[in-house]
């Protein structure tokens, strides 16, 4: 079979657009409470989460598709930015920008995979699927172990108040009751305890 | 089925330990030039990669087997440090350095995931499977694409050699032709022409 450089080509440039996820960077701290962490980091740790937790998935995932998932979720923050969890103006405007960046940024690809990674962004988004309920529990557990690892330090910086990380966590069990459970114990109620999270409402 | 809190605990410990990955700085710089690559981001990186080009490959790869083995490559680096493929007198102690690494670090999960993980770590070193090969290309062909974003700066801050890239590179196209084809013209040669990498030999 004859190679299609023009195909190879739009792949190599893709790869190389999406290097910029790495100057990207979330409220969270990494855990030696020196510097932000930013969204390739942020992947990449959801994603070795995700192979060593899927046992706890509330129902048997297909790995490889999460996993993709996962590596490609925060893409569009190249062209939209972060919108951190608890900003609620940037959250208003969140959609209509990652649409935009979902388009210029997945239309890079050969139209195959330009699909089929939209189609995984959606997927995502939606949070419907198994795999996808199950990803967003990792969205939602990695910071959490972040905050625990750097005793609340984004989470003090932002006073943020446990009504928004319970809301903010609703559908953390949908992927995994074990793992919102132990979240519930070991993450949340331990830093509500110890006052890096403000208590205003019942855990 | 009773949650074992022990073996879940062990996962968390382990998980919160590699996030010491974000701090392992390697000797290429982001496409941007401004700051060095650390080994969670190159990872993440080549796990998009291999997800976006297995096509390439030699023969056909398990792609999830693959991106495992991409994910958990460097994690022997948090204590045996990023060895740069040009520095030699690191490259001889670096297979001990690792071997300890890989004990102490993939020892702290429970015994079925450690042997996993230890196996593929094991498989990816060794790079005699299909699934290694392409990981290894891979994490070739990722560092020559961020040299090239940035004319050359890793290569000519170490004044590197062609030489030396030919023979780091004797085992990509193992994993696939078509990308070392790509590499050699659209990278390699390219660069040797603009002068960041001092040709001391023929391509």
């Amino acid at each position: 079979m004859k190679l299609d450089m023009e195909r190879l080509k739009k792949q190599m440039a893709f790869i190389r657009e999406i290097d910029k996820e790495k100057q990207i960077f979330r409220q969270t701290y990494i855990s030696d409470g020196q510097r932000k962490e930013n969204d390739a980091e942020h992947a990449w740790h959801m994603a070795v989460m995700t192979f060593l937790l899927s046992e706890y998935a509330n129902e048997e995932i297909d790995v490889l598709k999460t996993i993709r998932m996962i590596l490609i979720h925060d893409i569009v923050e190249i062209d939209a930015g972060d919108t951190y969890a608890y900003d609620a103006a940037a959250k208003a405007t969140q959609h209509e920008r990652e649409e935009a960046a979902a388009n210029r940024l997945f239309g890079m690809l050969p139209e195959d995979q330009a699909g089929e990674l939209r189609c995984l962004w959606d997927e995502f988004e939606a949070g419907e699927t198994k795999e996808a309920r199950f990803a967003r529990t990792m969205d939602n557990l990695q910071p959490m172990l972040l905050n625990d690892a750097t005793d609340g330090k984004a989470w003090e910086e932002h006073e943020v108040l446990l009504s928004q990380i319970l809301k903010r966590n609703e559908r953390t069990p949908y992927g995994s009751k074990v793992l919102w459970e132990y979240s519930r114990e070991e993450l949340i109620e331990k830093n509500v305890e110890a006052g890096h999270i403000i208590k205003d409402t019942l855990l």
